[in-house]
């Protein structure tokens, strides 16, 4: 059988778990302050071209926006983001269970822009009532998005002026970062990145590691007491090394890119053999997720070989699929599935 | 250097490594869905004789207790605890971020009894005012208590009983549960403690595991939603299969307890070492946390060979010291401390 | 000067008024406990035409609304409304304050349906994944809406019934009840909605009292600690008997009828006027609530006489104002704006 | 009958009364934006001598405190009271509803010292792990306390001291202010308040208006949206104007003081009187509550003409009763109390 429901169906990349090994016996102090999170937040500033800022480590991705967004907003504020955005949708909750409100932008392929967000705020203050109501006080973006669609530098730049403009920082999700940077066409590296937005979270979770994220920020002195809010939010590790420690593994010998790239690879593959067997793309993607749509007896021949997710019916015979890759994914397995069909 | 400063210091037990290591590249679904996280379930209701109920995966203990109050009490009530609880004292206010008082009850060597809270619950109802009051909606405590005392089963049978008795469930942090179900003296077993308690947690992440601690309940079809808040809260894994390898590690060949007896043995070692050396004990504890009264000057020179926490000054040229053992604590360590006296 | 900005711009109906000054120095207890609010449940459960019920004093719609949808949600559901809703916009977050997510259905004209209702219900159900999302958990409709615009007793009807079929209760707020009771078309009574709605309130700010709203369920027994959340949430009047005795006022002599019929006569010699001068429209409403839109240089000159809320422009030489009506409307202010046309 | 049970007991002061009547019909916008709430504002900052502040208008106690709190408090921070604060014991859990901890001092007759919130400080930011919990981030006080006592200007400018040194506000609570500055022995005036406390309120409600408070601070630009907060907290009345009216009347012809004068009067007379039948006090105090402690058939027999509240039992035979007056309080009230004895 092959696995392509998602990018979190395998523990860790071997290289982070052979790291996790190796260091396994070693003693540490605790909660993040130990030396191999030390060494990870180094090596990640580094990697992000930063002189000086802030790394720290969450265990997952709904953590980590519950945590940074609480962290960020006033209490009379919220969060802009996509109506497709995870924090809107997917998150059970978890902004306003802290307390604030999701302020929500049709999206377009999962995408907002910058326009968007300055008739948002302008015409926000531009009402006379604007004091009833929740005000806009930071910018949520993923890349790649909950579509798998990406920005452009360009783009990206943009909604980073529109945020400036108005005093309000951009944040941006980054839990599939390592397929955005490598995927076809993508313009942005992780320095861009990294000198646009003002919070932006690396995911481990999805790109390789057991579990963890790493929030990095240019703003080396921004919200102090954020260590304080990730206890309170129930997400530090008493043995925080272990995030460290993937971390390190992580940004050793190219690996997150060399996850993203393979990922990616394998992901090209299987549209690529799809497209030359004429199937329907749902939408054409650059990353990792692949969305096809599939006559139903097609897809039951598949699931024979293969376990993916029904992505919704277009119509009465047919329906759309998701495929995901990630290290993990084998030529072949790509192979067989194209085959298949 | 010999380490003793807590519990949290390595990484995870060997056998649980070698778990982990062995299922790290099988293919499963995430959330606490697969095969390992079901396997974990039964097993563990079977070390707690349970036939049914309900067990849950969380990443660590504050998540644990903040969501397990967040779903046990209604928006009017509030968690009764020993002043010196954890979630009063070291959880960065956890239990208020989601709305909730602690109802503090004053702890003599870090325990509450079972008259506290029937006094408490019977003033309360008696005030005329009690609905302008935030009502005592469950009881609160942990085994072994933040100063590592114990409760006995007639005590902890007495408070489960105060609570029914005023219908309000009794719910048992159990971080160090390991440590405290082999203490000389103790004469609570598992099965007990899972007949006693509403709801409790066996710590994996201070016992011998990465990361992790699973909730049990002998109701299990009680507060349905709360599989939601663990999302909600931030604490529920993508890769939710590594709580469930490693609970099933732990209770595989009496993991669990071998870690707990182990510790246990280094810890007495240590306090009688100690004794026989006329050291004060500044409370005679039968778990892994041993809290000693030195003189300053052997303090400094015990540091020389080891490392450890200070806990307050009784005098001017004394201090208390905690020395806390766990799976990975050596015979040779403990005498070499005892010897360096 | 005429005004017309909204219909909380004076004091209390004279009648009103009459009752706090004849009551002023009698002493009664306090935190709704008094004979007066005793009093004024009693006619308003009457007025309702319920046996048996719940009624509770709010000093304002926020707090009712952000208290009630906290007392009657889980943690972990959010509340259906439409987009335009009063607790989604203009409401400052209080909703998201008390942690939960507001669930918005498009509304068209102020409205939902019952059809969105069941539609929205049912597709979150069959989404695998909806224990990570907010489930619904009731909804809030008002009556009239924030437009203006009125729901009939049938689509009232069906509303509830899509309600009651997937067990979650119905809540309609009633800020402007005595406007939409009154209203030419209306086929809703007070009787009929305390039959339908699980729990409505019944407005008094915006309908000729000084402040307070009066909380009406024919559940009797529903949300025991609601009194409790009332205090929590900081809407407990110590002098709790102020809303009592308002609500004897405009529950004796038809008084809360009378405003609202006065108040819909004149909005409909206001429409009437402003049709026979060929003025636009909005929209055709039947409340108290009025929209035109008017050449810019036409609202100048009423501007000189009356005062009134500007609502947007429709294009570049005209604009839309609002007109809103209460128990203080003169018909002679009415012919003054028409005239002034 | 006399009713003593409380100073909440009737409505308005009849001075206060005429002005809501006088001007009930004038036309005025809503929400605090009033010609009247901007004369409340500019006479309440004359009476504190201030030139320049911020002066904001809440229906009651609970909300002021609630609304306030959350806006002076990040997210990690709690605030410093004594355990028998209104805000710790009889708000319903109102501050942690909003997600913030009460970090309680033992209270000595229901005051805190300088001491006290300096040691609590440092000790504090002395502790290694000071991270994990709660942050001291403001003081509360109560003048007069909830158990009638006062704190003098010596203790109060120590207090405002520790604060400061540790750049935290001090927030002074004064729901029955009136009393505390009319008090016999008192030193501390209107103006030394508003120049010690970073924030206080003028208690209305329990001062002889229907309802409302005046939150007062000399930072005129501190925390710009807690307008926004206390629209979020429920708490923005549509007709502020209803707050402004009745702090025209309460500080005009020295109303606020007059009230308070009466009141005290009277609560003097009565211990005089008191104390000359030999009756024991509870607590010798110097603000408008008295505590007697009497034998329960006196109280039986005091209940046939006097309504007040039971205070506990110090004895088999005896029990310690309260006694409040307010503006509408009669020597002959009190006389005839007196005789009874």
């Amino acid at each position: 059988m092959y696995y392509f429901d998602s990018d979190y169906m395998v523990g860790a990349h071997p290289e982070v778990m052979e790291k996790l090994i190796e260091t396994n016996l070693l003693h540490t102090v605790g909660y993040q302050r130990d030396q191999f999170c030390d060494e990870a937040r180094k090596i990640i500033l580094e990697a992000c071209g930063l002189n000086d800022g802030k790394v720290l480590f969450f265990v997952g991705g709904t953590q980590t926006n519950a945590t940074v967004i609480d962290g960020l907003l006033h209490r009379h504020e919220g969060v802009l983001a996509a109506d497709s955005a995870h924090i809107n949708v997917h998150e059970a909750g978890a902004i306003e269970a802290s307390g604030h409100k999701v302020l929500t932008l049709p999206a377009v392929n999962g995408k907002i822009d910058a326009k968007q967000i300055e008739d948002y705020v302008e015409t926000f203050y531009r009402d006379d009532s604007y004091s009833h109501m929740v005000a806009p006080g930071m910018v949520y973006i993923s890349f790649p998005t909950e579509l798998g669609t990406l920005y452009s530098r360009d783009e990206l730049t943009a909604i980073a002026d529109a945020c400036h403009q108005h005093n309000i920082p951009l944040y941006v999700d980054g839990a599939r970062l390592a397929y955005g940077l490598q995927a076809p066409g993508n313009d942005i590296s992780l320095k861009d990145l990294a000198a646009i937005a003002d919070y932006f979270y690396i995911g481990g979770t999805k790109c390789g590691a057991l579990m963890g994220e790493a929030l990095v920020s240019r703003h080396a002195d921004a919200v102090p007491y954020l260590y304080t809010l990730i206890k309170q939010h129930g997400s530090m590790l008493a043995k925080g090394r272990l995030l460290g420690v993937q971390f390190i593994a992580l940004f050793s010998n190219d690996l997150y890119n060399r996850i993203g790239r393979h990922a990616i690879e394998m992901a090209m593959r299987l549209k690529e053999g799809m497209k030359a067997k004429n199937v329907e793309l749902m939408i054409d993607l650059p990353t990792n997720q692949q969305f096809f749509v599939l006559p139903n007896e097609t897809i039951a021949r598949l699931r024979k070989i293969a376990s993916f997710e029904y992505w919704g019916a277009p119509g009465p015979d047919k329906s759309a699929v998701r495929f995901v890759t990630d290290f993990s994914t084998t030529p072949e397995a790509i192979d067989a599935v194209v085959d298949a069909v």
